[in-house]
């Protein structure tokens, strides 16, 4: 079996490996299951290596899995039908800074880290931030953001173009490189959030943004999460220009708390960084004060200077861990809906009363700043039945989502876990045409199988 | 024959009509000529009415051209192969005004100036802001966008999610109202810019901005070209939020003066506007005063109150209907390139040399904050060979654009015009992409057939 794929892909000249233990590491992202495995892992340093692979995975009707840094939550990365991993980790070139334009093309093995390490210097960063160092090609695919999409937003608005190769193995360079253009059809956006089913990315340009002078971070504390929401809500429709705005819920605090050696009041708290011109900041620092006021904040830490705002985000950078470490052994799940922000009070309020009428535990957070929250799902093992409950309020979550105009995935895909929320959001009329165009482009149905569509 | 068209759209309930009068002002936009008539004209004024037309046009291989305010450029409206204009324009209800989620739902006939009048005292409007009094669905189809793109976004930024019919009679809703999704294809992105081809808008959400505290407007002359657009660079650079950065040169502002009785100084001259909190402004202003003496602006004029903005404006709104009259009977045409904001001083000045060389009238303006500017070609009708030499300016500049990284058309779109560019755009392999996703969405070829694609 192992020579078989071997010989296969020799004359690429990329390296190749059946050894289990690298395809099992392949076939996992930061889920907490494996997926099936790849029967094999593919490590090409070029588009021409790409495009070799694709032209003989075409001929012999064989699955291809994009790989990047493997963070992705949805099992975007399993091999549900077999077939070759292509892990692009090593195109990891930096091809090409221009702070004069601001926008960088990169490999779609660079990642984000590794991006800003290189901008180091030159007042000017990539901004999303989806947490994890993923790769930038597999950011794109997933239509990632995180903590500061509310300013400047997710990956749809900072790719500028891609290059592909289809599933025919031919090489599409998505667009330029101009700010805006009207000439034909938009394929760089159709491409950004595709997963790996229609092209493989293997480099893109993206925005840069101008490092902001001056920035203040903000911690609130709110007796009760629905004014903590209405205050984010107030704070978003009067345009305060903020960067970030982060919400934790108190068990959230306390998982915190209990893991890093923290004191924070175990309230319901909000996250909120003003970033800009020192005056816009000073003036949006008076606004803030006061709409926290009128929303009942008690507690309103500042910190504008580096180690103050480091100091005040510890707890929410690490509160994803801290989390699952409240339910040892539990096999959590997040959801990932996002909703107009009108609706994210009652959304919130809603699954808060589902989740302590189940008396389950599951914590609260989210970027509250553009709608999007996590509910980290922590069934018990021990206990039967709390899965079951624990999936029956996120389907219901997912379906309030919706029927307030909202999304079952804000930021971390479709994958293979929520191909069904898929008509759920979109109709069978709008899976039916995302199918015809998947079908048009990817005639083989090789590149990556089994996820996105139903 | 007009008989058989009525007998066959009779079941609709929509008004029809064949009067030749009427289809000649169907077949044309704002370019200089008139297009291939349809055969007929039909006045839908429900979804309903335009998926039985569909459905209609579909078994009876009928195309159908679908028509807002008759505003395009590029021949977008015309019918090559005759068939039915959909003239969307008695769809203009607006469905709904939602301030606290910064959008608005419209059906497609809504104009941009009547979205605008209904949301005076709300606080918020729509900026984009093509210069014509557009339909919200005929903007959406081209991706338009204007003067105040740099600040603002396009179409592309500005549509939240549409409505349309498709090629197979289906109604599809191609988003909710989150302000971000990963869940699936981006077929709102991929239905924005085009151009009628894939699917016909019936109603879309679009996003409202906050109208800003504070505004500020300054006129600045150069002496030259080159120092003019690098000025715009380097505010463009430093991350000024501008709302507008417009650009006349000395040809357009003497034709304005001569038009309207103006007495501006014949010079090239800089539109920028600051706007925001006014705090903000006011420590932008003071930087876009630096920035211009640097670049050796003269005279530079503001005005901050609402009449004299309005009268600094004056010249900019008067332009491109001044500079027609420069040479009447001329068969004027426009290009619309958009460069990476680096290459605009090469791209502008190179073409200025080219259209001087062969003595040509033309005129240059634009939005250059993002790179997007306009020559307005006039060949004098009685001199032989001015319109070839323009034409050939046009192909060259298109290449410079292209070769640059930019696009040959940033906001006014392909329509039939440009369709042989969009090769030299995306290279065979990206059209091709385009046309596989054309035949898988409209099957039966009869959405808007003849544009975009060659």
């Amino acid at each position: 079996m192992a020579r078989d794929w071997l010989a296969l892909f020799a004359d690429t000249g990329a390296e190749l490996t059946c050894v289990e233990a690298i395809r099992a590491r392949h076939a996992r992202g930061e889920h907490h299951y494996d997926g099936p495995l790849p029967d094999a892992v593919l490590f090409p340093t070029s588009i021409d290596q790409v495009c070799q692979t694709v032209d003989i995975c075409r001929k012999a009707q064989i699955p291809i899995i994009p790989f990047g840094a493997g963070t992705s939550i949805e099992g975007g990365v399993t091999a549900p039908a077999g077939g070759l991993c292509l892990d692009l980790s090593r195109m990891n070139r930096i091809l090409k800074l221009r702070p004069e334009d601001q926008d960088a093309t990169v490999e779609a093995g660079v990642t984000r880290l590794q991006l800003n390490a290189q901008l180091r210097d030159s007042g000017y960063f990539f901004p999303v931030d989806p947490g994890a160092d993923a790769t930038l090609g597999g950011m794109a695919e997933t239509r990632a953001s995180g903590t500061n999409a509310v300013r400047y937003g997710t990956m749809r608005e900072n790719v500028v173009s891609t290059t592909i190769v289809t599933g025919n193995a031919q090489i599409v360079r998505t667009a330029g490189r101009a700010r805006k253009s009207s000439a034909g059809y938009d394929l760089t956006r159709l491409i950004v959030g595709s997963e790996g089913t229609l092209g493989i990315i293997v480099d893109l340009t993206v925005r840069l943004h101008a490092i902001p002078e001056a920035m203040s971070v903000a911690r609130c504390c709110f007796a009760d999460l629905r004014t903590a929401v209405e205050c984010v809500t107030m704070l978003v429709q009067l345009g305060i220009s903020a960067s970030r705005i982060e919400f934790l819920d108190e068990i959230a605090i306390a998982a915190c708390n209990r893991d890093n050696r923290l004191d924070l009041p175990e309230r319901i708290t909000l996250f909120i960084e003003l970033a800009g011109a020192p005056h816009a900041v000073q003036s949006e620092t008076r606004v803030l004060a006061q709409v926290a006021a009128e929303n009942g904040a008690e507690a309103v830490h500042w910190a504008s200077d580096p180690d103050g705002r480091q100091a005040l985000w510890r707890a929410r950078h690490a509160a994803y861990h801290s989390c699952l470490r409240l339910m040892p052994g539990s096999p959590a799940f997040s959801s990932d809906v996002c909703v107009p922000i009108s609706g994210l009070p009652d959304c919130v309020a809603q699954t808060r009363r589902d989740i302590d009428r189940e008396g389950l535990l599951a914590t609260i957070a989210g970027h509250v700043g553009d709608g999007n929250f996590h509910v980290l799902f922590l069934p018990d093992p021990k206990e039967a039945g709390q899965v079951t409950a624990a999936r029956g309020i996120y389907d219901r979550l997912v379906s309030r989502a919706i029927a307030m105009g909202g999304t079952c995935s804000g930021e971390h895909g479709i994958g293979t876990s929520k191909r069904l929320k898929l008509i759920e959001e979109h109709g069978e009329a709008g899976v039916a045409m995302m199918r015809a165009i998947k079908s048009a482009l990817d005639p083989h149905g090789i590149l990556n199988p089994g996820k996105v569509l139903p």
